[in-house]
């Protein structure tokens, strides 16, 4: 990325309460750490609830309750200082502040704190004036706080609501003609943005304006086994097996079965085996080179256990960090991530994909989705002739596996393992009939700080 | 791209005359068709001029004028009608209507009618109230249209000033708030977007937001001869050879006395012969995989006399349409243009960066600023041992060749040739002295449309 050593960055969240900045702050944590900008949310809620307890009182609220200002503004103060201890201590590149941080005096406080360690702050203001997406925010992700734990939902709802009213009393909404900001209004309706400069802040703008809440699913699948998966070697440009071509054929099947009736489109890329597994697939289709398998350079067409006797050193190495490890005039799984942001970006604006794709870029697909680290990413398992589909959420993303009856060679190679464990094997298939759902876990997040991650409200 | 075959755009400028939305349509048209999507400018006040004559008085403008006003519509319509034939008859995909369309009737009018064709409409409305901008956009740009030729400058200033008068008593800024647009506020300090839904609507924002109006400089340098140039190889990963060696060690007094002590930034491809030609370099520098040299796949470390021995057909193929032919399990150029896209855009946001890569890469970005089109591209001439200033001008380029005299092969291949015309020939430098400037020709734009072409206002 384009951040030199020094460069460091802000995210101040600004926003009534029940306005989807924690959702914002959760999607633009993952989008940068996936990207390889370490991040972090330092939510100000978690640090009033250690402070104040839990189950406050709506008046808790009121600007007229001393205790209670003098309470949030000390969980603030706390959580802005372990935000900076992060920049300085642990190397954080990008910093989320998630409060409502609602009033002129709070943004220049950050502001003025921040600048002068040289940090660049660009709030995100939420504003949402359309009752029906605030009281489904409550309903779906406020209602789960543990403000709220053991309490009915009506009860729950009803003190919610007036805890927002003491918030609106002294809202200010940015007008602050100096300060780096972008409006999100209405969720995606309209954007104002004011005085953005840097190369980061707009990526993060530009990602932003790329999110959209509509429900959504995704499916990944691997090509059909193919000719080079039997020899176990890697790269090239080879068509399917005679099993390969097997799956290409039950795949409009499978997907009817699974997927129904949904208006799907199908991505491929410009690589034969991906192109000849879509090929009985009767939907739109489009070809991207970005979806091209990760690029071996000089070991294409070798198998590993010839990439291991002609570069020792190399194989250690890429055994050593796999994310950065980059093939001899190829690519590493870091510059893979790059290659495939365009993708994510477009993967966010709509709904129902089917991706045809290989091993490796999947992984880096499935790792921005799921929120791998950069240490899982390079492992996961992405399985020959299985369909996964994926169901993103607001906090985290429900994965599903439809297995297909027809055998594949397995290409997994654990770490530290000079070559595959099991050469050439037929993959068993566990499931019954065509489309057996082997697995239906709804995955939580991985934890993306150590208080942010215990739950996901933000107010102070 | 994404763009299915029916897709159509409109981008529909709003703005008081002297705002630069000319400028914007011209760097979105050009950026559109460097893409590779089909785009032109319909320029309302070059119809205006046709049916209304050269030398319009101020008061022609005046709300009052119902002459005046009579010719204007019907200009509007007629370029109207033209862009709408454009999109039925020549496949026409992005058409950019450049006139003030000041009125929220005007607006509407333009909206239903492409609407009702199923082209998505974005305005994009150019709001400056700082008079040092409009003046400087006078004086750089209005007084050379050819409503102002051979008038004095003072009296051309004054008759414009009097002319936006007239436009500013009627002007209504965009609140429409179902259409989707952009405005572009004070040169980038602020903006507002509004109910952008489809993906090349978000890439053209995107790009609004990264264009700035700061006068910059870009130099483009090839590696040093490698020792594949001098064995006719493309691709490959090979060092320099000893004169690729004598460049490197020459670059920093070529940079040095015509860069001079700007705070250059470097950046080079990933592969050897870019990194070591930058290796005594003392500026801080950034290697982008982007800027890698085009993949040439099964063709890779072949020459060219190989490759049509090998491949005759792709051989032929190759030369009939260059800029789509994409290589066995390898890259075309039109693959190059999109990896390039993100180098561009930060190009955009940067000045002063010398970029050292590779003959295609540097042909993709030297075509984006000179404006080549998809079949002169991949035949644009990009001499080893050479330093390529670009200057980008409002609507041109400047372009400085300093040459070097070390010699090298000569890698260009002109279209039809089986392979190169002369074979390992030293190239002899023209210049006298380390870094004599052989070219100092201000080029011209290629024309965008026939009428737009001919002059850059757009008043009706």
């Amino acid at each position: 990325m384009n951040t030199s050593s020094n460069f460091r960055i802000a995210c101040v969240m600004v926003g009534l309460p029940a306005r989807g900045k924690t959702y914002v702050a959760y999607k633009v944590c993952r989008y940068l750490n996936w990207l390889g900008i370490k991040t972090q949310i330092f939510s100000v809620g978690n640090y009033r609830r250690q402070i104040a307890g839990l189950h406050p009182p709506p008046t808790f609220f009121d600007i007229h309750n001393q205790d209670g200002m003098k309470k949030r503004h000390e969980a603030a103060e706390i959580a802005l200082n372990d935000m900076i201890k992060w920049y300085l201590e642990e190397d954080g590149i990008a910093g989320i502040f998630d409060a409502t941080n609602s009033t002129k005096q709070d943004r220049e406080w950050i502001h003025r704190e921040l600048t002068k360690l040289d940090v660049q702050v660009l709030f995100i203001e939420s504003i949402c004036d359309d009752p029906k997406i605030i009281m489904s925010n409550i309903k779906d992700v406020k209602l789960s706080s543990p403000d709220y734990e053991n309490l009915d939902p009506e009860t729950a709802t009803e003190d919610y609501m007036k805890r927002i009213n003491h918030y609106e009393a002294f809202y200010e909404t940015i007008t602050e003609e100096d300060l780096t900001y972008i409006k999100l209004i209405n969720v995606g309706s309209q954007y104002i943005i004011n005085m953005i400069r840097g190369y980061l802040e707009s990526r993060i703008v530009y990602y932003l304006m790329n999110l959209h809440t509509r429900p959504k699913r995704i499916w990944f699948s691997r090509h059909g086994e193919s000719l080079y998966n039997l020899e176990d070697r890697i790269g090239g440009d080879s068509g399917l097996s005679p099993r390969g071509e097997q799956y290409a054929l039950k795949l409009p099947e499978i997907v009817k079965q699974n997927i129904g009736d949904r208006p799907l489109t199908v991505w491929t890329s410009t690589m034969k085996r991906t192109i000849q597994t879509a090929r009985h697939l009767d939907f739109p289709k489009k070809q991207w080179k970005a979806l091209d398998e990760l690029d071996t350079g000089v070991c294409d067409g070798m198998t590993y256990d010839e990439i291991a006797a002609k570069y020792p050193e190399d194989f250690a190495r890429r055994d050593e960090d796999k994310f950065n490890y980059r093939y001899r005039g190829g690519e590493s799984y870091r510059d893979l991530v790059l290659r495939l942001e365009p993708v994510i970006m477009d993967l966010e604006r709509h709904e129902n994909i089917l991706i045809i794709s290989h091993q490796a870029t999947i992984r880096c697909m499935y790792a921005y989705f799921m929120g791998l680290s950069h240490e899982e990413l390079p492992y996961a398992r992405i399985p020959l002739h299985t369909i996964i589909e994926l169901r993103p959420k607001a906090f985290s993303c429900e994965e599903k596996l439809y297995k297909v009856d027809v055998g594949a060679v397995d290409t997994f190679r654990p770490k530290g393992q000079g070559a595959r464990v099991l050469k050439n094997d037929t993959f068993v298939c566990e499931s019954v009939g065509a489309s057996g759902e082997v697995s239906d876990g709804s995955k939580p997040i991985l934890p993306i700080s150590p208080i942010a991650s215990k739950t996901l409200t933000n107010e102070a």
